[in-house]
């Protein structure tokens, strides 16, 4: 006989896995009164070796010829801590949902700016104070400068929202600054909005956390020391929200966003109808003690409270990003929030301001009370006192849930990122409740990381802020320009478009080279060297996967009848595993080496011995051979490995196969009582390409087990 | 073409070796100048199918028709930390030692009496002084009977070695009580021997050093506070010199004993020519405060200072175990030295404690400074004075070094009980320099602990003492009387044999009821408390070792010819690298089925689109199928587990295997890169018996190597 292989009949196949049923004993994640699982050849044209399992099956379902669909059954885990992770994972996050139902997970026009107007929302709470903080420098007297300062920034929102109203239907599928600087302006260019995007991401969440946890301390003084804790904690919080899935989370987050808004707008229409129908303050507090002057009012000053206070526009890209979230129609759904999310922030923006201006409020370089807080302090006066705990909770609300902007945008982005093989492929991949698991628990990390390391100060961190906005924003306006000048002969409005994109483009680099120059010695030098080195990343990543694709090989010869077969068949003693082994190794190749490293003579003697017997089973013609290695230094693992290297060497063009038993063990303990020359000799093999390793289980057979092997082979 | 195998011509083997060497470049560890490796297949009666590799190599050497010997070259590693620590290793403990050069690793009488009388001689420095701590309970009136207690002590020493010159020519390969009592009384009884004697010999370690950390500290009172991390860093340079080997352990310790032997019998000598001679010392120092007694003069107190005394007669039992550690002849040189080391033991325990009586040292219950120092320090006087700190440092040299009687026979008897399967095997095994490295790092770390736990302190430590030197001696000389009952009719002295082992039995099981009962409380209990939880032990470790050997298994067929193979290739993609696994299951058996997890549709669709094209490639009649999943929860692991689990079930006749890429990680970040479901789907796989799997290495194939394939194809 030449090769020892038996092809069993397909048809015998259900009569084998009856026996099973008999025999098996482990019945208990399988009802086997159901239909069991017949196999049959099919014979279409151009797919004949395809296999269908039908019919159908507790843990698949036949799809089409040559395609299962794993049913919910499959994704049980059968080991008791399995079960039990899977069963804790569900509560918290969810129990799964299959891909199918992606659609149903898009959300409405109303959770939509929930979502993603929270963080640009939720910046009217400290962009105010980021302005005051910086003009305070020159003394109080300069103060209502940031009334002109706010309306510039309130006209550069205009700017660019228009700017993105056209982006949305030209990217319907998200256009994100990386998409959209990557279509039109190259890869690099795209991955520098996307570098620059994702830090700011980041930035955001430990801001948005850190103000939260700063306007609580303001109503809860006890809670001071307590704010990095407090701000992991609601980091935390946020993201196992956010991992139970997109629809979820809107609805979590629609009431804080929502809530903020109306009391926002409760504490400009009461502060305004006090302040201009009543007269109850004066235009500029007289009580104020004044601050003294620190450092002349210098443009360098006004630009960088200017710059400051664009942290109020972060945020505004993150419609255009999301675009998929949303409901179809999902562009006209998304220009609609957009449009809705703008007007709010710029009125929220100016009431706010004109407010603080009009009561006279001082930002404080603590930032404990904020400025809002002391706003809404003198605000909600007398009947209307309760007001006052009640928008401090509201902010506190949206502050902190304007990371979930964040939470939405920075997953999507890294799985684009990952798609295009820029980030590792974990990224791209949806978890359990659809959303980017990976991305989401990233971010989460790195957020954490930002607030221990600033102490959850928010001002500090507010400097590295907003420079990665600008820079996305002004990437992305300028690849839209240049996307409406190759779209010059399709759509006549171009020119227009162009002149809105260019001014957005032209308006947000101004911001960007402000925002770097001035807050250059507070921090944003930290982004500026932090954009380079991460698109360096991106693209080290980028040519790695391509080489992995393009290169990944082995040395094993894409034919079959190219194949050599070489097996070496390491063995402690010739027992009956060993022989098991060497059948194996025999049933691929006749060119099988028994190799026994033997440390004293009485082993060599009592292997040669057995050898000796089992000759008398094999064959005449084959070549199994029987190798001893006297090893007089004890060590079994290196001779053996010398001897493969050696083997290796000397024949290249084989393909040499090391079969190796692998015990597998009932109790921790008995790890110790076995020395691990298996797992150490594959350790040393993982690290030499081109020796392909067959593991062999070896498991104690029990009583039971081996009165099955022995009734089967009566049968 | 039925099966795609090849087997190439043995005669062509040469020329791919030369091949190799201009096409393979990793020539580094290796003189390829030298005559290449050759094949042949000797065709010997009986053994015909062994292979023979000649002529010399630089790794490997002829020896014998398919037995080669691994030269020291095949040692060295060949990766650069496995070249550092290989280096490090040789400095520290020496380069290794040959198995065939064991002979020359024996003791002469005069090392063999250092090492191996050590541990008793040592006793003399502490033996006194536990008598009299236990005699001043009852006040000072009552010391002088620490003399006639040691009387019954040298008497009882007489008696046990006597007892073991009998022992010695009656197992000249190493009587130990375990052999001895195993032999005679049965293999409970032996294990209960060896369980007392391993935990006296760890007792014996922590005693000793914990002694002479002490003594060292009546010398410099400023390493009061250290005693512990001194002990511990003591422990550790004894394990070092150890792990050296026997021979240079020898050498390393001969003189410290011959120091403190030749130092003690000075004391001894000018302390009785003082007393006696000159009268320099009243025989009961009058100046002495007497010490009030806390209890009465009881049997009960003179016995606990007889047990405690006994502490002096470890050790006794070292040579009979260390035999084979002689020169030959080994019993006679060994019974020569057990009498000598009987007779320096007796005179200076007799000596030491005469002297103690005569100079009126007292005990002093915190051993600061201890009873020999005091009696050191009134010897030495005068123009003598310089012989205090000598005998001070001979005192702390043996002590300390008699712990290295635990470190030649621990090992020793953990291996006999490895061979005989009672201790995991690694206990069995010699390290580099031929020592059992297993057992004295065993040793160390254990003794480490007892300092630790007893804050070194010698008192508390010497209750748990003895009993188990006592239990193994009773055992050792009761298993010596059957013994000699047995050989009655070859042997004509038995009865007068088996009387004087007899009398030994009785004496010393008499001590060990003492031992047992007088310092129960103390501490004895938890040896009496272990020994049989260690037994258990040895026979748990015994009875997986035999249903190990009897029942390993796999389930696969032991005729290659009954292996019906079913072979499963889960892919990513249906790249190059996938083709070549593929290829390599195809070389196997044409039964193959290809599984790719799919998590989305478009990912479908091409990987079909794919297998159409490889069809073209596959001859007509291969079954060999492709089979998709859908995977509606995304997860890649499950449903492929599901699916192995469920073939595996519905097939138990047929041998499953799957084969896995193995990725070749050549930067530790890349490993992030790659999903590890890989090394997931084989972590599950390990703990199912009976599904095979065949790791396929896959490396990245640079410019250089793809060159190296080119060129090789078109040769």
């Amino acid at each position: 006989m030449d090769h020892p292989e038996h092809h069993p009949g397909d048809d015998a196949a259900p009569q084998d896995a009856r026996k099973a049923t008999d025999v098996g004993g482990n019945t208990d994640d399988f009802d086997l009164s159901q239909p069991v699982m017949e196999e049959l050849t099919g014979s279409l044209p151009g797919n004949k070796r395809i296999r269908i399992i039908r019919p159908e099956h507790p843990v698949f379902r036949h799809i089409s010829e040559g395609t299962l669909e794993a049913t919910e059954r499959s994704y049980v885990p059968q080991d008791p801590l399995g079960k039990f992770t899977a069963r804790i994972k569900h509560f918290v996050i969810g129990s799964p949902i299959p891909t199918g139902k992606a659609g149903q997970e898009r959300l409405t026009k109303f959770k939509a700016l929930a979502v993603l107007s929270s963080d640009a929302i939720s910046s009217v709470a400290y962009a105010t104070e980021a302005i005051l903080i910086n003009l305070v420098a020159a003394g109080s007297g300069h103060l209502g400068l940031a009334f002109p300062i706010s309306m510039v920034i309130i006209a550069l929102l205009t700017v660019v929202a228009i700017s993105y109203r056209q982006t949305i239907p030209a990217y319907p599928n998200g256009g994100g600054s990386y998409i959209v600087a990557k279509d039109n302006l190259g890869t690099t260019v795209g991955l520098v909005a996307a570098a620059a995007l994702l830090i700011d991401y980041v930035l955001n969440v430990a801001v948005s956390v850190s103000a939260g946890v700063l306007n609580l301390a303001s109503l809860f003084g006890g809670l001071s020391p307590y704010i990095v804790p407090i701000g992991v904690t609601l980091v935390v919080l946020i993201t196992l929200v956010n991992l139970r899935g997109v629809r979820e989370s809107g609805t979590f987050f629609a009431f804080p966003t929502y809530f903020f808004v109306v009391t926002a707008m409760l504490l400009i229409l009461i502060g305004v109808v006090k302040a201009f129908v009543f007269h109850h303050q004066p235009f500029i507090a007289e009580f104020t003690p004044p601050v003294q002057a620190i450092e002349p009012l210098s443009l360098f000053l006004i630009l960088r409270s200017f710059a400051t206070g664009c942290s109020a526009m972060t945020g505004v890209e993150a419609i255009s990003n999301g675009i998929p979230a949303f409901q179809k129609p999902e562009t006209r759904n998304a220009v609609i929030t957009l449009t809705w999310m703008a007007v709010i922030l710029g009125t929220l923006f100016f009431g706010i301001t004109v407010l603080t201006m009009t009561y006279g409020v001082e930002a404080n370089a603590s930032s404990n009370p904020t400025v809002v807080a002391q706003l809404a302090m003198k605000v909600f006066t007398g009947p209307l006192v309760f007001l006052f705990p009640v928008f401090q909770i509201a902010t506190l609300g949206i502050l902190t849930l304007s990371a979930e902007t964040s939470y939405s945008d920075f997953p999507r982005l890294a799985s684009l990122l990952a798609r295009d093989r820029f980030l590792p492929s974990q990224f791209a991949f949806r978890g359990d409740r659809l959303a980017f698991s990976v991305g989401i628990i990233f971010l989460a990390i790195l957020a954490s990381t930002l607030l221990i390391i600033f102490k959850g100060d928010t001002n500090r961190l507010i400097n590295l802020f907003a420079i990665g906005v600008f820079i996305s924003f002004t990437l992305s306006q300028a690849g839209m320009v240049r996307h409406w000048y190759r779209l010059r002969a399709q759509d006549k409005t171009w020119r227009r478009s162009m002149l809105i994109n260019g001014a957005g483009a032209t308006t947000t680099a101004l911001v960007a080279i402000v925002i770097s120059v001035t807050k250059f010695v507070e921090g944003a030098w930290i982004v500026v060297l932090l954009i380079p080195c991460i698109v360096l990343m991106f693209k080290a990543i980028h040519r790695h996967y391509e080489h992995y694709e393009r290169e990944r090989t082995s040395d094993i010869p894409l034919n079959p009848h190219d194949i050599h077969h070489r097996i070496i068949v390491p063995v402690n003693r010739l027992d009956r595993a060993s022989l098991q082994s060497l059948s194996y190794a025999r049933s691929i190749s006749q060119h099988v080496t028994v190799v026994h490293v033997a440390i004293d003579e009485d082993d060599v003697n009592r292997v040669k011995a057995t050898w000796v017997q089992w000759q008398k089973q094999l064959p005449e013609e084959e070549e199994t051979h029987l190798l001893i290695i006297e090893s007089p230094y004890r060590s079994l693992l290196r001779p053996l490995l010398a001897y493969i290297d050696t083997i290796k060497r000397f024949h290249p063009n084989e393909t040499l196969t090391i079969i190796l038993p692998e015990y597998i063990v009932v109790h921790w303990w008995e790890y110790f009582l076995h020395n691990q020359n298996g797992l150490r000799l594959k350790a040393a093999l993982f690290f030499r390409p081109g020796i392909v390793v067959i593991d062999i289980p070896e498991h104690l057979r029990d009583r039971y087990q081996a009165d099955v092997v022995r009734s089967t082979h009566n049968s």
